[in-house]
């Protein structure tokens, strides 16, 4: 039934609202008067049979857009409950910063035993993520300069070096010893466990979650520990390391991005080409092929605001954005080139320092914040970058030992430098905030 | 029907006996006068629906305590064959030293073609076990002293040399690497099949293996490589990394544990606590937090009598147990720490010295011992001490190399010293006999 | 019905043919007059339900040996369609010369929606195959002089260097890292996937395949990569780890080698005397046991033309063979018989080489030899040299090097060596062709 005949029939001020799937149906609902949209499905549920295609938490941003400058209202639909609601709500947020006003719940409140406490604990998170100004995991610091950023990356690493944080590492079978190597070097503890049976438990104790898939051997493993990261509100490290290779990739790629939110995404330019379906840079195997972008900091900008998470793109040049700052970084030695893997490693530098500053920031705020509505604590940004600048300042003093004579040898000096760290050499880093 | 009942119905000197399944159970069969008890199931078995909870083969030496002192006798029940009897005996005797009687088998006997030589075949076993002394894997030599330990220790590594003994190493994807370098390093040859299907071929050939489950990828292969290695009597040394870590973990190295015995668990005090379910130490990820335990001797003295195995204990000293004698070692530099996989190749280390016990004392013995009553031969005690030695002493000679700038230059000169290691540098180990 | 009697009862000049599955069959053809044999099934297929024994591709060449000198003409029959008919034709190729008249072919014309075009298609690649003279994988170059080979290594190494292959290696999980870096440092790009859903992506992207199956934890990988390199006409290097080890290991190693075809085959002498049935070489675990082969030139060359493919013979001494040429290499530091998976970087390094001179052959053709009657373009047997020199050179360099204390070290001071190899260096090499 149309709007306009609904509204004929009922009585005044009555809010009616229109189930929406696509960009169109919402066009035609402002048009047509609606109050509000119902946007979905999110997932896949079993409360009904779902007929539409899913849209997915990342598919509901571009439904959102159409409502900037109305007061039609919008909440997403369908598979919502308590563990996935923040980040559904996250998610959702269009690149233009259109939120959701709310979320339609059926099965989490119904089928629960209590479900005044299921309905209490979703208005809690609600009612917290729309309390929040910063919908960005950089947090309120910003704007930056370089040395903020610098001090900033030498404090974490005097936190890393203190706490130990514990990093649980699901990466390809390629560099798995070096990146717990590098993780040891750096003053962390390493788990490289990827059976989905103790993800659970994996995700309470964990400071943070690097996926890599290299060599994708354990998808539900991955899928999993994300979201556990997510309800624990720990920092996840993704790195799709040859998502451009085969379709396999981009759609494995694509089915974790459904399910968990990403803290960070990092890639070469092939990498996050494909991720964001330009044509501009194409991948082989998993090298990236050419010169790469013509304009990387509006790339990693537009890429972090679409997939609401830091993006790091990685070259000779590396470049990390919120959505909003872009952090230009013009460290490291080509060597790290020659040898197998140290993007991976930089992958784990990056969970390392996201965890300890997510652990950090946990710790020094007050209990009652347990509830806040951001999905991750702390500055993701400059986590981000520490991680880089720890790789590429330690290959920079690594690459100029008289004890390395080639590739080979590149590596354990590579290794030992990550150990050598200090906040003094941090401080020497070229990092350029655009 | 109570015993005393059917003692009045049937004549004098009549055997009466009394199925028991729990503690509980075997207390009530001796105050009722029961001339032996049968315990189990120790497997779930075709035979008859099991109705009750599977005791297991390392749960009947608990119900065989209440019979100290008592001539009841005992036998245990349901899933019993040929190719895990000795495991069963081995495996039961309770921690006062407490045996089993004897074992009920049907079968194995009535379902086989040969009952007669099926039915002397277990026999021959039971009687081989029973006529031994010694049911611990140490052997008969004690009482040591640390001249004779190391003595034997530099004895062994010119063995491994001698004749490479062939390592089976199913471990994690971490280590893999290292492990096997460190294996060929002391002299040995490594083999890191894990496929199921070909464990029955492996357990022939090999000298020893060794399971390590740091990321549980072949469950399925561990179990049926320790079965094989418990049939050929070959060692087995068990490595529960970071079982602490989940119920997925501590699961799972129950149900190892219960489908083979273990000539030698090793693991830091996180990892033996969970294995103790012992709250004095608690685990994060694959580390241990804390002091350790107040009282490790006792510790590795207890677990050691309650497994039924050698158990070593690690950290900065390391201790090594029988069950009777402990064993002491204050050797190895800090710097292993600094890397990963030092404690999975200490494992692979005393999985080595094990296999080359194990086949040096076979091949010593005379042909008709083959149907003794061990389950593996040779001093597992010494075999464990010294793959612990190997470690730690070339860890203490690579962290004093010039080459050596930090963790990723460790680990080559690690291996290398491996290889470098003498008889000599054993004789100045830091060992006490307790 | 017997033939004389159906000749006898058809008009004069008819076509008689005869499904043969036994050499004895075949004989008996002969024998009794038939004009044309029909071998097979090479495959399972869905036409009829096959009720004999599957011959395979690797055992049509034994029952192509009767019509030796003879005029009876043979087709294989079942389960071929035109991505495996040039596989087929080339593997069927009997080790006295005797090739395949024809194919005979049901479903992939018969359900085919365009079935002119089908036909039209295998006639091509039946054409192809029969018009070439050479159906080693050695090209056409031969006689070879040891210049000739250091001379072409050495540009192929240029090649490599320039181009950089993507070269794609399922191989085992002890091995993947330095295997990856030594790819890296000879100039070429890896690429370690083994997800079979990714196969056929790859199969079109990649320069080479390397399978080594040292732990087999993906033999569907294995199987798919290979189809889709033979589809592709890229070559496959086999190196079959430890092939003797296990009943598993033979069976799987047959359902690959029957599944595609390999252009190189390497093994150590127990590995290769397992995959020829041949009882002179006794394996023990992943390493050959004693001597080697009497006549190892004789078993390479013999090997080499049953498998119709490159063989490679590891050792002290290596030899190549491409069934008619034997080369023998004597170059290499005993150290690499110390670290684990010199021999698998081997397979590596002879991918790459591999890859470098089919890319090159191919883009060096006019575009109309696309549909050539050849599997793999470009001269193997040089490749595979040069993958050998490769790794055995920069084993000596590493080893005379003053930073090199053992095994540890030796490892980084190859990969750097495989990093500094030089066209010079190779014309210093120690080949002898026979």
């Amino acid at each position: 039934m149309p709007i306009a005949v609904a509204r004929s029939l009922l009585p005044p001020h009555t809010l009616i609202g229109m189930t929406c799937n696509t960009r169109e149906h919402v066009v035609q609902a402002v048009k047509d008067g609606a109050d509000y949209v119902g946007i979905g499905p999110v997932w896949a549920t079993q409360t009904k049979k779902v007929l539409n295609p899913v849209v997915g938490v990342r598919g509901l941003g571009e439904l959102l857009e159409p409502l900037d400058g109305t007061d039609v209202k919008a909440v997403a639909i369908a598979g919502i409950k308590s563990t996935n609601a923040l980040q559904c709500l996250h998610g959702a947020i269009s690149t233009t910063g259109h939120r959701l006003d709310g979320l339609a719940v059926v099965s989490d409140i119904v089928a629960s035993t209590e479900p005044y406490a299921a309905a209490k604990r979703l208005s809690t998170i609600i009612h917290a993520f729309k309390s929040n100004k910063i919908h960005t995991f950089s947090g309120a610091a910003g704007p930056y300069n370089q040395e903020y950023i610098k001090d900033r990356v030498g404090r974490l690493l005097s936190t890393i070096r203190k706490h130990g944080p514990l990093v649980q590492q699901i990466t390809n079978n390629v560099v798995t010893t070096q990146s717990a190597n590098a993780t040891l070097a750096l003053g962390a503890s390493p788990i490289m466990a990827n059976a989905p049976e103790e993800m659970a438990d994996l995700g309470k104790a964990i400071g943070g979650l690097l996926i890599n898939f290299g060599t994708i051997q354990s998808l539900d493993g991955m899928l999993i520990a994300g979201h556990n990261a997510n309800i624990n509100r720990k920092p996840v490290v993704f790195d799709p390391v040859g998502v451009g290779a085969s379709t396999f990739r981009r759609t494995s790629a694509n089915t974790l991005l459904n399910t968990w939110q990403a803290t960070v995404i990092k890639g070469n330019a092939g990498e996050l080409a494909a991720l964001a379906n330009s044509a501009e840079v194409q991948a082989r195997g998993v090298d990236s092929v050419g010169k790469g972008f013509s304009d990387p900091a509006a790339f990693v900008r537009n890429l972090a605001r679409k997939e609401r998470c830091i993006v790091v793109l990685t070259g000779v040049v590396d470049w990390v954005s919120d959505g909003t700052t872009v952090v230009r970084l013009a460290n490291g030695h080509p060597m790290l080139g020659d040898i197998t893997g140290s993007g991976c490693m930089a992958g784990s530098s990056i969970a390392i320092f996201c965890a300890a500053e997510s652990t950090d920031t946990a710790n020094r705020r007050a209990p009652d914040a347990a509830e806040d509505g951001m999905l991750v604590r702390g500055d993701m940004l400059i986590a981000t970058v520490g991680g880089i600048l720890a790789v590429t300042l330690a290959s920079e003093y690594a690459a100029g030992r008289a004890d390395v004579k080639g590739p080979g040898t590149f590596l354990p000096a590579l290794i030992d430098e990550l150990g050598r760290l200090t906040a003094e050499k941090i401080m020497q880093a070229k990092v350029e905030v655009l």
